[in-house]
């Protein structure tokens, strides 16, 4: 099942066109990632890292801007896995407003690494599991 | 011709698995994006929005990521136009570290907007046939 | 009455030290203020900005780091005004982690501007009386 | 001697009311910070990191605004250090615009650490001679 969530559109997001600065995109898509470890996996983001020593970094991103986000508007986060591969897992966000028109779509393709040595590893069976029942609906 | 400009790779970028955080590497590209303008249109960014009143949002961007930036690197960014159109422009991003290795390459779609009312518009000619003189080589 | 409202720590607040960048403390006390207008005022920072044209710069700022913020924790910021000028207001920012431990203490003095010239201007006397009603108890 | 640096101030830098985001003095602060420890001590502030492990951070910040800077403009840094004590620097940033007029003052008290326990430790006297040559003239 999808994860949903959400968040304000602060001040600091906005650039001087009165929209969401388009980086910004990928910073919360980060931020709802991190958010959706417990949801998803029963395990919080910072134990996964401190305790499982395991990053996801991204290797491959793409996105479509439909239309603006700006101050005073909230983002609401669909997010799901569309695929989980031995090391690689494919990660689709969409972004809609308070008014649930989408904004943004993205796809995140992110590979396991080992914190140490940043080399890929298998996913752990339990996390790859939870995140193949991560499906769209 | 591409442009090239440089950043050195600073300390808050750093994330705590120890490469640049990633939706830095599109913060990286807009400010190299920006920096351009002098060089390809011999106009500024910030006389394109204040007098002109043009923005460029970014509709569609993706990217791959082919090694981490760390902290003391240098990203080195070759940045060049692909395609004109009548109101878009596909550019192109090659980011390399300091050693000359390809670290980041993307490809960020944007439209021409007048920023009072974010509606698409022509590309003024001159500005058009400076972009289209950047290419690759 | 003081306001009290929290944030997590995200990923990318945390600078390669493990710890959250100082710069983002102030980052995260401008979050807060905004947020604190509706509790405050009863009018969100967006229409104080969009149709009162009214904006709240910073002139004086200071602080104390009492202990880090790390990932994972959560900030839990107690928000008051200390005094209310003709057109300066001077705010109190406490920030502690989920065990209560104050982790940072801050001041900010900020003048009331109208945005289109920011220029000084008095503070409208009804958004003053609930500034003044913000005490530390 | 005093360091001197500058950077331009770029597009994601400034806020819908058309200056710098506050916060993000703190931000160039830390920047040039960084940058002028091999001007300052002949060693760049990653290998103070990565190979002696130490940290240097803020322990208090105090800032006068004096004027906004804006898109286009650019942030010219003067940095030294006022004291230095055991494991405690006191260090002065002043920045300018590109027309010399001062737009932001600065204090920031930092205690050097061992980035493996954050506890306080000697700052090493190489670097505290250093530090105390780069006085204000």
């Amino acid at each position: 099942m999808a994860v949903e969530l959400s968040r304000r559109i602060d001040w600091p997001m906005i650039d001087p066109a009165n929209v969401v600065y388009y980086p910004l995109y990928w910073d919360l898509a980060h931020r709802f990632f991190e958010e959706s470890w417990e949801p998803i996996c029963g395990i919080d983001y910072p134990t996964i890292i401190s305790e499982h020593r395991l990053g996801f970094p991204a290797v491959a991103t793409n996105s479509t801007h439909h239309a603006p986000l700006r101050y005073g508007d909230t983002a609401h986060c669909r997010l799901w896995v569309k695929e989980v591969g031995t090391s690689s897992v494919v990660w689709q966000y969409r972004f809609a407003d308070q008014n649930s028109n989408v904004v943004w779509s993205a796809e995140v393709t992110t590979v396991c690494v080992n914190l140490d040595d940043f080399q890929p590893q298998p996913i752990p069976e339990k996390i790859a599991e939870s995140l193949r029942r991560c499906s769209e609906d």
